[in-house]
């Protein structure tokens, strides 16, 4: 069983988009995972296949109805499917690379975008929706955010990445930041490559990037240390 | 003026992809802001126009020179460019609304894409490009992010997302997530719309709405409260 997305969006037309390219789009090409855009508006109201309405208790933008969305949920993920539904908001849980892991174990995902102000609190509790946020600032919707967990969660899908690059070595798998990394040229613009990783002696570089790693995260990022 | 973005890629066709489509891809039809995409492989080196290279001391994966980054970045940004440039990594300092506002009142941004397992270190100070996170996961190449960091600008924009939405009361605008959104139809699966937004009186309406905000923030991320 491949890995199945199912994303609820008013645009569909932005799927695949950039996952249809590169490691992500030679996967779904593959079939290591599926792809299903599913237009939220199927399910919208009368002549004019209205989604939103106005907020109440006033203010601005629009608030996606709750019977609209449960319905488009509804059609995509029936009740015993296994799959996690996430909403992408920015009130949601921060993603990590530990959830990424989890979620591109599992069977799928089935990812609600909203757009407009916000979604109608009920359909939240009353399909399941957890929320998920990719970071703290605000987008125009959630289909990139979407992206940004499919993107995530494809590259770890068995075989997508190959045997070379298991991600093991990456930002965040050992709780640290990654180390800086070197190339071709020796010389460049006046800057050398570090002597050591020159050197061929493997445990020494190893000790050298495990530092590296350390300082680097200590500086930039104390918060995952503290963890 | 518009905002200037332009992003450095191996994958140029990725763009403008999601950013073409609503909020954003109105707003670049307008001329409110405008996309070059790049193609770092203009750059590349012999018959293959080789881009990459393998990383010194060993390890997975394939390292972008600097050399081939540094003559992308010099066609794109002369040196008295005065939009910041940033690097997406999971190794930069994590994106915040605050900066995004910042980002969106200048004159645009330059942003460079890594693939692979990354970028020589060199390139990062000899082309003072700032290393910027979109959040605690790792991607397949910076792509996606510079699309998360373009749609967060552009929807702040003037006149792109228009009066009645002027972001203010959103997550993070006042150190708060949002407070919850209703709509029509006010009982749904036996769920009603809270009293307090029906009773048409505006102050008891913000007041509620402000401790639903407080409350949320303190139960989902503290974090945001202790800062």
């Amino acid at each position: 069983m491949s890995f199945a997305a199912s994303v609820l969006t008013l645009f569909p037309e932005m799927f695949p988009g950039p996952l249809g390219i590169s490691l992500a789009g030679s996967a779904l090409g593959r079939g290591d995972w599926t792809l299903q855009a599913y237009d939220i508006r199927n399910h919208g109201i009368g002549r004019h296949r209205a989604v939103d309405d106005t907020p109440a208790g006033g203010g601005a933008g629009m608030v996606l109805r709750a019977d609209v969305l449960a319905a488009a949920v509804d059609a995509v993920s029936p009740s015993d499917d296994p799959r996690p539904r996430l909403l992408m908001s920015p009130r949601g849980r921060p993603l990590t690379q530990a959830r990424v892991r989890a979620l591109a174990a599992g069977p799928g995902v089935v990812i609600v975008c909203g757009r407009f102000e916000g979604v109608d609190e009920r359909v939240i509790a009353g399909r399941g929706l957890e929320e998920v946020s990719i970071g703290d600032y605000v987008l125009s919707g959630g289909e990139v955010a979407a992206m940004v967990v499919l993107d995530a969660c494809v590259r770890l899908l068995p075989g997508v990445m190959g045997k070379q690059a298991s991600g093991e070595e990456e930002s965040f798998e050992q709780g640290l930041l990654e180390y800086p990394h070197y190339t071709r040229p020796r010389e460049w613009e006046g800057a050398s490559t570090p002597e050591v990783l020159m050197s061929g002696d493997h445990a020494k570089i190893a000790r050298w990037r495990r530092a590296e790693a350390e300082k680097l995260t200590r500086e930039r990022r104390p918060d995952l240390i503290d963890r």
